[in-house]
């Protein structure tokens, strides 16, 4: 299961496995998308598949997840987001009202987050050779001309923003999963945030990095950006937003909220100079209304992220190994 | 599992369920592609998740299929393939070899087509919620300017040219599947078509339809033209070619080898005018060696398909229900 997890046993695998397998220049770039010029047009490709367990919960759906997932991956690139693709795996016996169910939450999702589905496919395996439905979705954005956003583009002096509370996503999931309620019903953040980078794109052409924090949580996406650039990272830990009802929920359940994935949040990279003027950007957006800064590049300790602790420690925060909850997106 | 098949029950929750939910222009044209324009190039997309069983068979595996069939799906548009994503859903405990085994005849099958496997994505499920291994691939390509390939364009008089004989890859997969032994191994046909697509456009710029035909096999894939292009077809029986060691495979077995799955075969639909040329230009390429002109169009039975049988008869040809052997791709 840790091979699913987004940690070091996902990067074992494509690293030893899928990369020398496959082989290619862009493959080995490693972002969340693959950037592509055809014809004259720089384009944007990313996929993703959807596994996540229950099909429905607190905030979303797999339908949600399913657009969501990849138009994020296709705006962590500085793409505009255009067309998903859509390949469904159904087990036998599922209920069409269920299978119609997921495909109108995609449906619906598709046009909030102003993409079009375009093509699609279904498979049926046999039951018990499935869990009700999987989803795959591939997308393709636009990149703008003079955008340039990648996880190798941090220099130390960056400062380093997230879009909102961390955490969210995976509580909701596993508060349903196993049945636990934590006083308040904790909805999920999965939303799309291509809106959300264009805002910011608005303020500062020269994004080094954004990264959404899904599988691993804040903790893989600081340190494959550490890595990725070979910048140290240090993180303010009390800057670090964290709701009150998440870090309870993980207090009980022995989670560390830093490596609880999230849907809807981005990790920015950004120039010194104009951080503050990002930062009002995504003020101003519904969906970083609430973005901070937690902490700045810095060429000590490179490919390492270090916490400072409200008491004025330190402490590493290591690359998680697999994913503490599993099948959450 | 009917709604798997290709046949009837597919169409049925495309057009009851996913369409309405998902809507669009560019889906409701439902060819094997969508074709898009993005920046000034033309793009087709298309996507396929692959669930076949075994995961190797003679003459191919499931990584031969994933990029094949996307490939496939993309030339069906006349664009050339270029790029592919590729997502994995791995059952908890499969090997790591066996994973690698796939994902070198991805490889393999990838820089045979041309094409480059540029994005990806794994997703790990617990045991007894796969089987082995999914994997799901999206494909992009160019389509040149003033090709416009497409199952709305059949019109009466257009000439039915098969590729090859059909009805391999489905008893390929049958025969190990059922550890049926019929003197000779039949080795699936799984191929990459976009190196002979282009040779067809060589001699003629102005294909009306191609269509490879997978699941549903022949029959599936002439209907779907017919009412596409609500032109009546009508096949000269004895003018497909069926190797003598399928039909005497599907005679015990009791299919139908029209109905058969293909993983490198076309049906393309041609302009009188320019039949001879294509037919000269596919056998000159070889996987279209064994090319044949099987049928032709009329105005007759619009929406029908029709076999002239060898005693003079006709009979009706269907539109399959679902498949009728599953997870054949």
């Amino acid at each position: 299961m840790g091979h699913g997890g987004g940690g070091t046993l996902s990067g074992e695998l494509v690293q030893h496995v899928f990369a020398p397998a496959f082989g290619g220049e862009h493959l080995a770039a490693l972002g969340d998308s693959a950037l592509l010029d055809i014809g004259g047009a720089r384009l944007a490709f990313s996929t993703d598949s959807f596994v996540v367990r229950p099909l429905f919960f607190p905030g979303g759906s797999i339908g949600d997840l399913a657009v969501n997932g990849t138009v994020n991956d296709l705006a962590m690139s500085g793409a505009r987001p255009l067309y998903l693709s859509c390949g469904f795996i159904l087990e036998e016996g599922v209920e069409t009202a269920t299978v119609a169910r997921v495909a109108q939450a995609l449906g619906a999702a598709a046009r909030s987050a102003g993409v079009e589905v375009v093509t699609g496919d279904t498979k049926v395996v046999e039951a018990g050779h499935g869990d009700g439905l999987y989803i795959n979705t591939a997308g393709i954005g636009v990149v703008p001309t003079g955008v340039d956003i990648r996880p190798q583009r941090a220099v130390p002096g960056d400062v380093v923003i997230v879009s909102g509370p961390v955490g969210v996503h995976g509580v909701a999931i596993m508060s349903v999963r196993e049945g636990l309620e934590f006083g308040v019903e904790i909805q999920s953040d999965c939303a799309s945030l291509g809106g959300l980078v264009q805002s910011m794109l608005g303020a500062c052409q020269d994004l080094h990095v954004l990264r959404d924090p899904t599988r691993g949580g804040l903790a893989a996406a600081l340190n494959e950006i550490a890595q990725a650039s070979s910048v140290g990272v240090v993180v303010q830990e009390r800057a670090v937003p964290v709701p009150p009802e998440v870090a309870n929920a993980c207090a009980i359940l022995g989670l560390d909220p830093w490596y609880v994935a999230n849907e809807g949040k981005l990790v920015a990279f950004v120039p010194r100079a104009d951080a503050d003027a990002v930062l009002a950007a995504m003020h101003a957006h519904p969906l970083g209304a609430q973005a901070a800064i937690v902490g700045e590049c810095t060429d000590d300790h490179p490919g390492m992220v270090v916490a400072r602790t409200g008491l004025g420690g330190t402490r590493v925060v290591d690359t998680p190994l697999g994913e503490q909850l599993p099948r959450i997106c």
